[in-house]
């Protein structure tokens, strides 16, 4: 087991590992990592490694993956998204080779958990289709993310600026809090789709004489095949998917790079927004001590994050985290979300079994 | 004839005036107009005075008001707004007491009408409805507004500022302009809408720890019976209609006359954006000279500019304009949009018969 897995990556090497040993496990040796969003739903199976003997492993023996559609029960409704944790649970143990015998607990971390109700309803699903001694736990999908960049430790920040931003923290007293994260209308500037928004907004204003000329115009009207700013008003309405207003990013980061400055203005001002999500949270539960001088985790995840090589969102994320709390510490997770949640059930299951 | 109306209010009087000479007419001696909008579509019908006799009256002779919904081409397609206008104009005709034989000339305000084609298409619906003597006349629904406070000249700026918002303006030379109106995505930050959800936001921001705290919070709360701005996200979202968020606007302004700081910038932004897009109009039409001073009219409609007491949005944007433009004119319309069109009709007809 010395090659490295990113992000979930089944190797070859690991193939034959769960085909030639999944026939002979022991009841009660896997755990299931489960990532429930609203786009996609990802179930691993990870064999179980004795608590007091963990380690965590460069490579992650990982027996199975598997990948349906949403299991976010305020998108699809309470029947579909309980099928779709069924269907990826059930996958993920046959391509193991193993059945619900063999599960010793499980992760579920599904996006639209917010209060105690949604966490005691995924449990009331699931709790009679395995024996009592199987451990489940239900997270919102903030704790996967943060615990595929803490390897497992539910502690700590974790910003997730995609198509939507949100910020989640968690304390080692079980205390957490979020902030931003609902939605366009609510104001999530600092998201994927905030920032394009801004930038077609930037293009209007330049039309009709509301603002500075950039060179956001003709960079958005080209990539989407439009002749002029008003033929945008049409493309805006037709289809207000966020995810497909937030496909603009890569060109607002472009036209900063070239030194558009309406460009870098809204770059800049999604940086505070995203940071300020942050520094919210840091300060509410209190993550970085009462010095403010502590060092706490903060997990980056999402497409806004992801390297930019002139203009790095990220970078300045941090650098202006780092002045109220120069304390913070960035991970950039090596392994996906639902890894993440298969590692929380470890490390719950070794807490439970200490006790 | 001395009764006054206004907003095309119909009195006994014209009712009684209407019924005992409509018969006698003679052909050719109405007006229609016709103010078509996204909610609603209104057509009036006024008899002609010969053009070189003409003074507009302190009382509009109306002969009949019909209402009926949506014709805007773009929202519910050609077929069921070209069937609206027909059954609007046949109506006001035969309340009336007249038919189509008896109308001189037609003036259809449209909202969706933005370019040549629009207007031509529209044109080619009704051209061989009416005998080729018939004038008619189409324009966009803002030109109605205008007109409805110029008492039928096209020249000048109309803001208008409801649930969305946008600023058009027309020259005695035929040229026009338009700013803003391009709805929440593409940053229409002055409206109804755009108020509201600032509004909304703000006490997002208030509740995870992003903002100042702010008298919104239990008011618009209580306005929507809700318990905490956590489920302000799952009202937001449950349904995205513009006109239901807009509707928020008078919270808005009762808390910023009851001194919260948050409520007060978000209507200082608002009317910096309405004023901002009445200057980028008058600025790129030249409306006001040369040396900036020229005065020029601005017709203000919509909820948003009506009558708040302590807290004016419209005296405010007026103050915001005047400080670059100190020649503007307001005008708040004592008659509405439809009366507008007829007086647009009207002066068309003159200038026609004048060359």
């Amino acid at each position: 087991m010395t090659k490295k897995h990113r992000n979930g990556e089944i190797s070859e090497f690991d193939r034959e590992l769960s085909a030639g040993t999944a026939g002979g496990r022991a009841v009660g040796d896997v755990i299931l990592g489960i990532d429930g969003g609203t786009t996609s739903t990802t179930c691993v199976c990870l064999p179980f490694l004795h608590p007091h003997s963990l380690h965590l492993p460069d490579s992650l023996p990982l027996l199975a993956r598997v990948e349906a559609g949403c299991s976010n029960h305020n998108s699809v409704g309470e029947t579909a998204a309980r099928e779709t944790l069924e269907q990826v649970m059930a996958e993920a143990l046959s391509k193991s080779g193993l059945d619900l015998s063999a599960v010793r607990a499980i992760c579920l971390s599904i996006s639209g958990v917010n209060h105690p109700t949604d966490q005691q309803r995924i449990l009331n699903w699931f709790r009679d289709k395995f024996p009592s001694h199987v451990k489940l736990y239900v997270r919102n999908d903030a704790a996967a993310a943060l615990a595929s960049g803490t390897m497992g430790k539910l502690s700590g920040c974790v910003l997730i600026a995609g198509t939507g931003s949100i910020a989640y923290g968690f304390t080692d007293d079980g205390r957490e809090a979020r902030a931003a994260g609902a939605g366009p209308i609510l104001g999530d500037w600092g998201s994927g789709y905030g920032i394009s928004a801004q930038a077609l907004t930037a293009i209007i204003r330049a039309h009709d004489g509301r603002g500075p000329q950039t060179k956001l115009t003709n960079s958005i009207l080209q990539t989407l095949g439009l002749s002029s700013a008003d033929e945008l008003i049409g493309w805006t309405y037709a289809d207000q998917s966020w995810a497909r207003i937030a496909a603009l990013v890569p060109a607002v980061v472009a036209c900063a790079e070239a030194g558009d400055e309406v460009a870098n203005n809204i770059l800049q001002d999604s940086v505070k927004e995203l940071a300020l999500s942050v520094t919210a949270v840091v300060q509410r539960l209190g993550l970085c001590g009462s010095d403010g001088k502590g060092s706490f985790p903060l997990v980056m995840v999402g497409g806004v994050l992801e390297g930019n090589k002139g203009w790095g969102i990220a970078q300045e994320v941090i650098n202006c985290i780092s002045k109220d709390y120069p304390g913070v510490v960035p991970i950039w997770p090596k392994v996906e979300p639902a890894i993440g949640a298969a590692l929380l059930a470890w490390n719950f299951l070794k807490d439970c079994e200490q006790e």
